[in-house]
């Protein structure tokens, strides 16, 4: 009855204490018509349930709702059906993602009918890059909402608690159900009896949410912070740590979640450290959770200094080990071969992978992609990725496919995010960095919605036209929702063009990663870090060959595929550049030169960025000054930072062309010699 | 013959000592075809005279052209008669501009017939703000080529007589005659002995081009350098020191011009430190100068703290003297009655005073104009203001015809700009600044050109298509010729649209007056320094007014210009806020709000500068490598710079006008308090 009072108490905090500073999020429906609901059963789970209906319904007054928990075979996991007088699930989770989902049609207007809604996914898990001291490697919106230093550094606050609830509910509204609490580049310090009693504390306030905790292990632990002289995989002392450490840790979270890990990559400590293997490694982990029914999402992120193409190195060490892994193990994959860049074609280890359950990881931070400065809406570029045919069971592999049980039937399903959640008022830095959040979580429920659904949801949502005054819904409709929809939608192609057009990656400016550095190569800096070593610009042409003649990175992926990329003539022009190695005066299927097309891409995509100002600025009538005002001055900042990329990158790459611009096209503003000297000084 | 044979080795060395820094400006003829020239007189002017003919003819080969120095009544002072087989005089100078002027229309492909070119103005001046340290007051092309700092300062090197030698004859070459050494913000050191001397070296280098050499004098010279307790110009002591001064000047140069003088105005010293008046001041110098046949040029740019407009002083100090001076003395006013803003109207006192000759002071260097940053061809300016018609002895007292003349008799007439010229190696900062100085010599010379044909002229000399290679001549015409001119005769209304539209002025940021700076206004600076005092921003509307209802600057003006100005109605738009506060609402001919129009105006101001850079992109194959890159890099600035105006006003002004800026309009990209805070820095 105390946590029930302590929810409802922080529902009606949490719906005024914020003016429009976005701190609501998609959570800011204020009004409630008097509802009726009725549930036989009670728990921390159903309270949230509950009291989330009489905040937020929006249906006929006075109505009865009802909440039924009864096992029914077409409902999957903590799926749902919403039935013509309430929701019915298998599970009280089941319960609450039903909730979500009737609230959320009530408000956007969207249809409520009799409909099972089952999950994509299994496991849909936030990771969150926060390091005990409370910074957050990329992370744009201030600390860590987790961690921080200090002698109260394992203190637990009020508001820490009232954050933590915000979280989570926030994450339960779009049915994540995991948070992975600290960076994969881990602490050991992360595992001592101190730190995981924060854990605990955090734990209780995600549970009532449904949200499963997680922790990020370094796997030097034992040696690091156990006494032991290894961390050696097979060395019996060190099972036994592990065995210990993750018995202390289901004593505190009984329904912990597991470890994420990332070994042998970057310079972390892995078994290759003690001539194991990644198998030996993450079966060792698996063991230790396995009684408690954890799990190990073993991270594949990995490439060596050995000059192999890094594009091709995951594949090149994981394939060998497909079918080695305990059944508890999930290898979990970024989207692309490289890292997270602005445009990647899929990693080819998804549905290459066939014995071993395959996770992608996903970044909703925007590390390559304008920090929380630059207007980016992810979820195209997801939906791109999760519905890209990897052929490996026949046409219609989709990445979706092969990683949600609809091909590969394993024990278990995932996909993550890696998080943009920090101390800012905001939460994620820029308010419409919140979509990435939310669409992370939408698309993880359900991998096959479209990326135009989940914009307008979550507009309707954030700038409910409710707020507005003096307003209907056909002008809000037409002058708001649309052209706002239609930014977004754009906005991820905007940035491929003004950053990385034409399959370009990896061009960033060292070690911040946000503005232009194609130049950027210092002595002593291992290639596989450089631009040049990925942009591969020269007199004769541009790009990075990775066909037979090159690197040969093609071949990883499954026929018809392969052969398409091998040819530049079929190769998508979106990874033209990503495959091949091509001259300035290459013909472009538009009959534009290379060189040309280019030039057209980066101005193209300053252009765009102008034009989301225009249209921001015109639906100034339609809200808050607060959030218009954001939004407005990180819309400037961003098209003087596009403006910056396509300067940098034309007068860059002609020094290699040595071909004109088109004369038709707007003229850089910078000098490179004062953009590369900008880039050096932030360095 | 030494001198001649110097001035033979002179131009040879200047015909080849430069690549395409610029050096060579407007004379870069290199080749000459055999000609006779045939002269019965020898003298140092007819030995240039010679001398360009022999090293630039482009007519027939081995014609014979005749020199002729005869009387004929319809050649006035220093003009010539083209006649069929050369160039008849009065003068020798008359002989050597009628070289200058046939060499120019070989060169440019103009018909050469039988005329008679006489000058519109006696005296042609160039105004040297260079001080005795050798830095330049408003100068932005380097120090001065007459003056530098150090043990040495006074020591005339063999350099210093080839660049004056350059320097003569550029001027020789577009009909200016006279040059002023030295700041009118003067030091008292100037009359010093040793300093005459150098004066003395310069005065015989410029001599057998034709140029007469001016100084500028502080007015308590007599007191500061002079051993006397006053400088009273009544005081016998007094008119005496500047008698033998002006004596000692004589000695040393029997054609010396005479004295500029700046005096009560801007802290420096004049005949009202003593009870006296412009007049008396004035007339003192003129009596010394007298004997000697030399001129006072007394300026009339003055202003008190009284808190009468700033724009109205010069004329209400001035006109009670109208009659009172010598007839050796003439009033230089410049162009408009604040100070070469990018647009004023015309100053009241041209066409007012009528028994005292008045001399239009331009400034040829871009203090106001984006310095030698901004392409800024200032003919077009120069010409809207010598056809202004003042009205004051009925339609068509033009500016120009009363100043030159027509209307009124005086001894003299005369037109001075402020120079441009410095050590840079382009002379004059930007490479077409130096059509600048091209376009104050040849609208010296004949104030009826347009700006169009001398943008025609310095473009075919500067650029002169025989330096190009496989080139036609329509090729050229079309593709370089036409658009470069077209950006040319643009580029000052561009200026004006991105700076200071509509009669706005004097809003610039303090001191350097080079960016935008509305709202600068510490405590303590004299209002008429600061920009809130010109553009009188407030929530009502925006503009100075000078009407009945506010400073009746109007009144100063002539009907039918008085009222035409005075009704807001029918003032012309260009000077709007010059004369108008009005509503930020308020209806401009076009339909338009006067917010938007301004939003229009600054935007259009911005895109023009955009186009600028992409028509001088696309003349590359037509111009040399280093001249290209110059020009491209100064464009680049000068667009980002036109963003920051655009920006930095629209959003200054919007705080008042609480208006948005129209939807169609491209958004700023700066924040104002950003650009307020570079702006605090730089000062």
């Amino acid at each position: 009855m105390k946590a029930l009072f302590r929810i409802a108490i922080f529902l009606l905090l949490s719906l005024s204490l914020h003016a429009e500073n976005g701190h609501k999020l998609w959570l800011r429906n204020t009004t409630s018509n008097p509802v009726n609901v009725v549930c036989t059963k009670d728990s921390p789970i159903l309270s949230v349930a509950k009291n989330e209906l009489k905040q937020g319904w929006q249906g006929e007054s006075n109505a009865s709702v009802v909440l039924t928990i009864k096992t029914d075979k077409a409902i999957v996991g903590d799926g749902f059906k919403i039935v013509n007088n309430g929701i019915q699930a298998n599970t009280e989770k089941g319960i609450l993602y039903g909730v979500y989902e009737l609230l959320r049609r009530q408000q956007t207007n969207e249809v409520i009918k009799e409909e099972i809604c089952n999950p994509s996914y299994q496991l849909r898990i936030l990771n969150h890059w926060d390091n005990l001291d409370g910074s957050i490697e990329r992370g744009y919106a201030g600390l860590s909402i987790f961690w921080k230093k200090g002698n109260d550094a394992m203190v637990v606050s009020k508001n820490d608690k009232l954050l933590w609830n915000e979280y989570a509910r926030a994450n339960a509204s779009v049915g994540i159900n995991g948070s992975v609490l600290n960076n994969v580049n881990a602490s050991p310090d992360m595992l001592r009896k101190e730190t995981l009693q924060r854990v605990k504390a955090i734990a209780d306030i995600l549970r009532p949410y449904g949200i499963t905790t997680y922790l990020s292990v370094k796997f030097s632990s034992p040696a690091l912070i156990g006494g032991l002289k290894t961390s050696d995989p097979l060395d019996p002392e060190v099972i036994k740590w592990w065995k210990e450490k993750t018995a202390e840790i289901y004593s505190l979270i009984p329904d912990f979640g597991g470890f994420l890990i990332k070994a042998n990559s970057e310079g972390q400590p892995g078994p290759q450290d003690f001539g194991r293997t990644h198998a030996d490694g993450a079966n060792m982990l698996a063991d230790a959770l396995k009684p408690h029914g954890g799990i190990v999402m073993w991270r594949a992120f990995v490439y060596q200094t050995s000059g192999e193409d890094r594009a091709k190195q995951a594949y090149t060490e994981f394939m060998p080990f497909d079918g080695q892994f305990r059944d508890n193990v999930i290898i979990q994959v970024k989207n692309g071969p490289i890292d997270f860049q602005p445009r990647e074609p899929f990693s080819p280890l998804f549905g290459a992978m066939k014995k071993t359950p395959v996770m992608a990881e996903l970044q909703i931070t925007q590390e390559y992609l304008g920090h929380s400065v630059h207007l980016a809406y992810l979820a195209p570029m997801w939906e791109e990725f999760l519905q890209s045919d990897t052929y490996q069971e026949g046409k219609g592999s989709t990445v979706a496919s092969c990683t949600n049980g609809a091909i590969f039937k394993h024990k278990y399903t995932a996909i993550a995010g890696v998080s943009n959640v920090g101390l800012d008022a905001n939460w994620c830095g820029h308010l419409f960095a919140q979509s990435n959040w939310y669409s992370f979580g939408r698309l993880a429920w359900n991998s096959s919605l479209s990326s135009e659904q989940i914009a307008d949801e979550w507009i309707k949502l954030t700038f409910s036209q409710n707020t507005t005054k003096n307003c209907n819904s056909i002008d809000w409709d037409l002058n708001f929702l649309k052209p706002v929809k239609q930014v977004m939608l754009q906005s991820h192609e905007a940035i491929v063009n003004y950053m990385m057009p034409l399959g370009l990656h990896h061009i960033f400016a060292a070690e911040h990663h946000y503005g232009p550095g194609p130049w950027w190569a210092p002595k002593g800096v291992r290639k596989d870090w450089t631009p040049p070593y990925y942009h591969q610009a020269d007199s004769l042409g541009i790009g990075f060959d990775r066909t037979k003649t090159g690197s040969n990175a093609v071949s990883q992926y499954k026929e018809p595929l392969h052969l398409l990329f091998e040819d530049a003539t079929t190769c998508p022009e979106a990874f033209l550049l990503w495959f091949h190695h091509l001259p300035w005066d290459y013909k472009m299927k538009n009959g534009r030169t290379l060189w040309n097309e280019m030039c057209y891409r980066y101005d193209t995509g300053l252009q765009e960025v102008r034009q989301f100002q225009k249209v921001w600025d015109n639906v100034q009538p339609y809200i808050d000054a607060e959030r218009f005002t954001h939004v407005q001055l990180k819309l400037r900042e961003q098209s003087r930072n596009a403006q910056e990329w396509k300067d940098a990158c034309l007068l860059y790459f002609q020094q290699f062309s040595k071909m004109p611009i088109p004369g038709d096209i707007e003229r850089p503003l910078n000098e490179l010699d004062q953009l590369i000297e900008k880039d050096l000084k932030r360095n």
